[in-house]
């Protein structure tokens, strides 16, 4: 057994990205090459590739494309028969047949679940591989002294630096008066930190200070500077080159929404209503869920150019949007409309080169393999596992999780991370929304500390996905609870952690200029409790990353013969640095 | 690290069976009493189950119903909010937290895929359960000498002892002969067998043997006796309370079927038919492939009461349909109508009290979530894992995949068949037809050898599912390959094995007597290489399988104290059997 107790990720690799899939946006009928690279140790006499086209399987045999070093790369073609094409490989070596799967290599047969997924549905705008999002809660980003006039009844008024009233029934009441004027004053930091793509949570308006209990989709909110705010913003962040997306909720509007009102035509029909008891999310009684089967809801949300989705892309300039609770919305009892409010919403944002992401806070395999979003955000394949590795204080609240955050090595880390992404397309895995921490958990430093959050940012823009900074991680900004986490942006620089936001501006910057990391394959090279040594490798570039949370053992260099720079002095063989908490990345040359 | 690599399969448990769900059958709003089971040494402090009803996360913290012995049981119940519900257990133990889910227990988080799962959607019928299937080639199975007349130009007669001329271009064409009246006579055969449902390969007129090439549907092939035959047979086995199913398919017919005929008036409408071209099964021309768009083609074939589906439930009294190549049915280029075909045949079925079984050679989870088939074949599930544990000669074909047959120990059986359990509701696990071999197969006795068939029974008449012998297998019938497997049955009872014939028919009474090896829960006790211990517990009783493919070290009897009846002498603590080839069946006394 010591054979299988020891297949190694090394030995045998495949993955969706350019360096082992020669097109990535293949049509029905196009034939696909692809390669798989196997370690000469592993003795493989013969590799197949599995496919079931119309369903029906097939081996086909690849043939040996090139040896280096002490790989043999092997070459194959699949024909895109269907809309999707799952496929593996089957190894013949001297010690029994192998499967390579993308949940990694495996004596034991696998189910079809983790097989490679190349799909003809369309990609997704090809500027999103390479944004770093930025994520903006309005009210608390920045104050621009434009907005003049009453404020609604609900709101109760802060001075920016008043402390957050988290645990009180006012928490959600308590504006501090962020605003989109704001926000384009303040597109300098962004620039300055390198995102290029803003996230901002919705910007309706609705009777809270978070938004997501919209009274109206029809108009941006008065109190956030109105429509003339956001085409403001949206043409100054293009003028940058920037992007923007939006944040709708397709689950719920407010209680206070127009169609929900007792007046309204269409309460009826776009909401669950019985009497005077209606479905909500959650139990929540300000949150009434929508009735997809209304088609007249459909068409004024997310169905065709009338809808919301469509109007606020072409008349207001988005980029894009973020769907709130994504995997919920179109679900109620025994009507099941998920799927449809994800294809039609995506249908609709076709051909305005718009990017479409969605809340998942578990398992979102099931939504990501077809017509319906880009990417979800991966709060299960990234931010979860990185937290379990990397937490100091372990009592807190996992996102709905009874706690306590479970104690992760570094090997779990990368396990976790892979029992996720092996389940989706590889296009899906890197359209996925990675992140740290969000307006909807405790920040990430109060869990962490600093040095671990620097670690955790390190994993964030070097690992696949689209990464996110929740505004105020990259200075700082500390919050030990969901709404704590809210608290307004600290515009003061004395009251920045210098040494963080330099460590955030570095990785940025590193993201950005390494097509490796923005669309490249990654492969684990060493995990162990303390220490992960990672690969990410497009054609004609390859970084290595090396993220450890203690000083540890010293490991040999898992590189072959090549020059590194970037990092402390690395040869073949001789130990990597042991110092932690640290990270390191260094580019293989040419 | 040494606690998450003994985290042990017995430590907690959950499945499907009535032990652990209170109501395997619920309704949509129904309330379901769930149970878990934990070791106390695991040291578990609370339990909660978490749902997602219309996509909401939730935790329910479970109570304990009871404490036996060294264990506690936990009660907890769900709501079937939805059509399906998936749930899973988090357990909080002094150690940190575990997931149980179907997959068993783990330290690190698991995706959603393997999560228990309970449906609303109609149950399989009752009586299917607890069947014991019997598959006749019913060319291959007994001649009435009924049968006269001329013979269609295709067929080349043989006697009934003459070899299969396995290889040849005509082994398709050799006719032995057998019939219905033939199968109707020999009921007694099956009868002392102990099986009680016939599953007949195809018994339309075609062009082959083993007729999946239809040329009709209209009628029962003249050559088997025609629909008198077919009446005879299903009321003779009524009779005796036996069952019988069909089999046909929906993916293609023959290139000789009447509606493919070139004076055929939907020809053009039920094939994709591309002037002398047409689409075909895995490329042959002879079986041109349904377009499952054509709603007349649907009626007529599985649509509604006028369907060949429903005429031959009703008209014939079938109790039901295997259906062949089912992984194909509806799937054409960028069509892709799988998913209906099935669900429209089910309902079609529905008030019949009939089982619906599918062929798929591989992973066939996506296909058993839903309203379809009640369960498919397992050949990635079952029979491939035996193989692998039990093959003596391992150069042989493996159903398509390019060989050897890999190596496996009685750990990986166990892990393998889990690996496609998980991500199945339970109800489908335990409608999935399990089988050694079938007429698709080489005989699994020419593969694994006399005592090694034995063991391959025990599995196959003591694990979950719906076990099949192929005609002949309990008599020793050999056959090194696909067509040579399909050797008529010896009839003279000189040529028969009678050791394995008494070991298949001990082991079907076994089966059919005990309600745990019927609808029981299944947990795996002890595995090594050589040796698989499990228990198959329903309400009120509790079997112990042991089966060791050699002898080996003994191991220590993975029992609590209780009274075992029907193996050799055990008692807790001492040592188990340590002979093999062998198998073991114990009751525990209540």
């Amino acid at each position: 057994m010591g054979y299988r107790e020891t297949l190694c990720n090394t030995w045998a690799h495949h993955d969706g990205s350019p360096l082992y899939v020669a097109d990535p946006t293949p049509g029905l009928g196009d034939r696909v090459e692809l390669s798989v690279r196997t370690a000469d140790a592993l003795g493989v006499r013969r590799v197949y590739v599995r496919t079931a086209p119309d369903g029906e399987p097939r081996f086909a045999e690849a043939s040996i494309d090139r040896a280096s070093g002490s790989e043999t790369w092997w070459r194959c073609g699949v024909e895109m028969v269907n809309p999707e094409c799952g496929y593996r490989f089957l190894l013949h070596t001297a010690k029994g047949p192998l499967w390579l799967t993308a949940a990694g290599l495996s004596a034991l047969d696998v189910p079809d679940t983790t097989d490679f997924t190349l799909t003809t549905h369309p990609a997704p705008p090809s500027w999103a591989a390479g944004s770093v999002i930025y994520q903006i809660f309005p009210d608390r980003f920045a104050r621009s002294g434009r907005i003049a006039g009453p404020v609604p009844g609900w709101v109760r008024q802060a001075e920016w630096d008043d402390p957050i009233p988290w645990g009180s029934p006012h928490a959600l009441q308590q504006l501090y008066g962020g605003d989109l004027w704001g926000v384009t004053e303040r597109l300098d930091h962004i620039a300055e930190l390198g995102a290029d793509l803003l996230y901002l949570t919705p910007f309706f308006p609705s009777r809270s200070n978070h938004r997501y209990d919209a009274t109206t989709f029809e108009r941006v909110d008065p109190l956030l500077g109105g429509d003339e705010a956001l085409r403001a913003l949206t043409g100054a962040a293009h003028a940058r080159g920037m992007r923007v997306i939006g944040d709708i909720t397709l689950n719920h509007s407010g209680d206070g929404h127009e169609w929900f009102a007792p007046e309204s035509a269409v309460r009826d029909d776009f909401y669950y209503v019985d009497g005077d008891d209606y479905a909500t999310f959650a139990g929540v009684r300000t949150l009434p869920k929508f009735d997809h089967r209304s088609a007249e809801l459909r068409h004024r949300l997310y169905e065709g150019p009338q809808s919301v989705i469509a109007r606020y892309l072409e008349e207001f300039g988005l980029d894009g949007w973020r769907v709130d609770v994504a995997q919920s919305a179109g679900r109620h009892g025994g009507i099941e409309l998920n799927d449809q409010v994800a294809a039609l919403t995506r249908a609709t944002m076709s051909g305005h080169d718009a990017l479409l992401l969605a809340e998942h806070q578990f398992d979102a395999s099931r939504a990501l393999r077809g017509t319906g979003w880009h990417g979800t955000m991966s709060y299960a394949g990234f931010a979860r596992p990185v937290w379990s590795w990397l937490a100091r204080e372990r009592s807190t609240e996992f996102w709905g999780v009874p706690g306590p955050i479970p104690h992760y090595g570094g090997a779990d880390l990368a396990e976790v991370m892979r029992r996720y992404s092996a389940l989706i397309p590889w296009r899906a895995y890197t359209h996925n929304l990675t992140l740290l921490d969000s307006h909807d958990t405790a920040r990430f430093r109060s869990i962490a500390g600093r040095d671990h959050q620097h670690l955790g940012a390190a994993l964030l823009f070097t690992l696949p996905g689209l990464p996110m900074v929740f505004a105020g991680d990259e200075v700082g900004v500390e919050g030990v609870h969901l709404e704590d986490g809210r608290r307004p942006f600290p515009w003061d620089r004395a009251r920045w952690d210098q040494g963080t936001y330099q460590v955030y501006r570095d990785l940025v910057r590193l993201r950005r200029s390494h097509e490796a990391l923005r669309t490249g394959g990654l492969r684990w090279l060493h995990v162990d409790d303390d220490t992960v040594v990672y690969e990410r490798a497009a054609p004609g570039q390859t970084l290595l990353v090396q993220v450890s949370r203690a000083s540890h053992t010293p490991i040999a260099a898992p590189v072959a013969g090549a020059s590194l720079t970037g990092g402390p002095s690395l040869r073949p063989g001789l130990p990597m640095p042991a110092d932690g908490p640290a990270f390191h990345v260094w580019e293989l040359e040419a």
